[in-house]
């Protein structure tokens, strides 16, 4: 069984996993309000392309209840407040700008005053949440043919259930392919500064009871001249039109790597990740993220005071060197154009 | 200015500065016995190939000490077993057994008793130290050429002053260079799991005023794409016939990089690096390191507790990723045959 990476409590605020404190621990936090949200998703307690775009949308929500009983032009003059304010909580990944994009459209087209549109918000941002559960399950069943019985995978940061509202993007297809009993091998990159696979991911796949194997980022090249790898699969922050992707830094690496040595690169996501607005991958804006990650852990120093740190906390694949986009919509190839609106 | 990685203490101990402190704390230990050098390498408080060699017969001298009375059978039987013990502290390092070696060699042509034999050990160990600080200058030194003023040089693991008697076998002409008034920029993979670049080479090049930027291992594919590397420098813990060469794990992901963005990569190391009894890199043993070192980090669990763990200290990269090995000899090229005896 999958996690549970966020939902709603009773009395309308957001509930997520705290994703700073696994594998540690497993602590709830009660997000009662849209600052309360920006914050989490700022210091990645929320992290992950589409449960950050689900999170916003819901903070968004949770942030408005006290304006339930206000005039229509207060409450969308402060949801156009709380719309740039999560907008803004992480520049990269386009899922957060799309789902706030879609919030504040159906907020405009529905009729009223604060208390008809905060209804009609609440359940678009459940849908927002349960579509995303059901396009996991669909990427997952769209990648079951790329995982035949014993196939090596080798994956990158985390890009499961705590990643997303159900079951992930690239880990979709392995959680599937476990449920049917095929035997899948994951190698894990540890995926520094952060740790998202160390932390998330093979806490993940091990509460699922999937077989895998943590190792540190420098591992993969050795690895595939080994011949341990079948196929990479990694998730993406934004796709452009023509294909190039924004994925956690190192992805470009691995795909160099992959290529080299004759492995298919997969790249997952929901069919919101695609932003055919940017052209190529040069246009997306990566985030500089701050020295600490890198110098500090707990707490304690891992590096020397003052040290010059590089912390890009993306990085681009050009198009090239995937094999193919897994998609809710099925293994798909660029270019990829706007959907009729 | 360099740091001191190794010395002899008043009374004949093995003064080290132990690695596994850094950065957070300066501290020297003084290794009283064979088993207490042995342990510090295995444990990795001294660490850096050429260093473990200089090492290993240091703690030879230390811990025949009290056997200086002993007549010689004696003596030579205790030197047998104490370079056992030695040599298998790390097996993938050449130095370590190629410095023992030339010590039990050493030992065997010296008349006389235990004293005699002694007095000569402690002189061949001292000259293996001094000869490696002069390997050091002179691998500088055939370096230069490669440093323009403005150089960028991308760097992994630490090659540098605490790796050696010296300053070090891929740092040496960054030290040379900077000594000479030339700009050159380190950027320092931060090398996990054990971080010798966060904590040993962007100390020792802080330490040395020295311009540098700690990044993590994923980065070193984004820095090569946007044309920030002109160069990769690295070390190496043994080198074959054919020239494949084992270094840190994520040595070879770094090659595969560089090839694929024309930037050159060169392996620097001493001519006893070279190990021409191996024709190739794939009869290289590589040490499995514990997984607590991915795992865990200042006794904080960074993983969930019985994840599979791979980590290899060390990978290894063919002589074809190699634009040329910087050596105490020159710029060379292999095939790389046995000297004449």
């Amino acid at each position: 069984m999958s996690v549970q990476a966020i939902s709603w409590t009773a009395s309308g605020a957001v509930r997520v996993l705290d994703q700073r404190a696994l594998p540690e621990a497993q602590i709830e936090r009660d997000l009662e309000s849209a600052e309360a949200v920006a914050d989490a998703i700022r210091h990645l307690e929320v992290r992950g392309a589409p449960l950050i775009g689900i999170a916003a949308a819901m903070g968004l929500v949770a942030g408005l209840r006290e304006l339930r009983g206000a005039p229509r032009d207060m409450f969308l003059a402060r949801l156009a407040q709380l719309v740039e304010l999560l907008g803004a909580a992480r520049p990269t990944a386009v899922n957060l700008r799309w789902a706030l994009g879609r919030m504040a459209r159906v907020a405009s087209a529905t009729p009223g005053d604060g208390a008809a549109v905060w209804e009609r918000l609440h359940a678009e941002a459940t849908a927002i949440w349960e579509e995303d559960r059901a396009m996991c399950r669909s990427i997952g069943e769209h990648g079951l043919p790329l995982l035949a019985d014993g196939a090596n995978v080798l994956t990158h940061c985390n890009t499961g259930a705590l990643a997303t509202g159900g079951i992930g993007t690239a880990l979709a297809p392995i959680y599937l392919a476990h449920e049917r009993g095929r035997r899948v091998h994951v190698y894990i990159d540890e995926t520094r500064p952060v740790l998202q696979g160390s932390r998330l991911t093979a806490w993940e796949l091990m509460h699922a009871g999937i077989s895998c194997t943590l190792m540190p980022d420098g591992v993969a090249g050795a690895l595939m001249r080994q011949a341990k790898v079948d196929l990479v699969l990694v998730g993406a922050d934004r796709i452009c039109a023509n294909g190039d992707f924004a994925n956690k830094i190192g992805t470009y690496g691995l795909a160099v790597l992959a290529r080299h040595h004759g492995v298919p690169l997969y790249c997952a996501a929901p069919w919101s990740t695609i932003d055919p607005a940017l052209a190529d991958g040069d246009l997306i804006p990566i985030e500089q993220r701050p020295a600490d990650e890198v110098t500090t852990l707990a707490g304690r120093s891992i590096a020397p005071p003052g040290v010059a740190v590089l912390n890009p906390a993306f990085d681009v694949t050009p198009a090239r060197y995937v094999t193919a986009y897994l998609t809710d919509r099925g293994l798909v190839q660029p270019p990829f154009a706007a959907d009729p609106a």
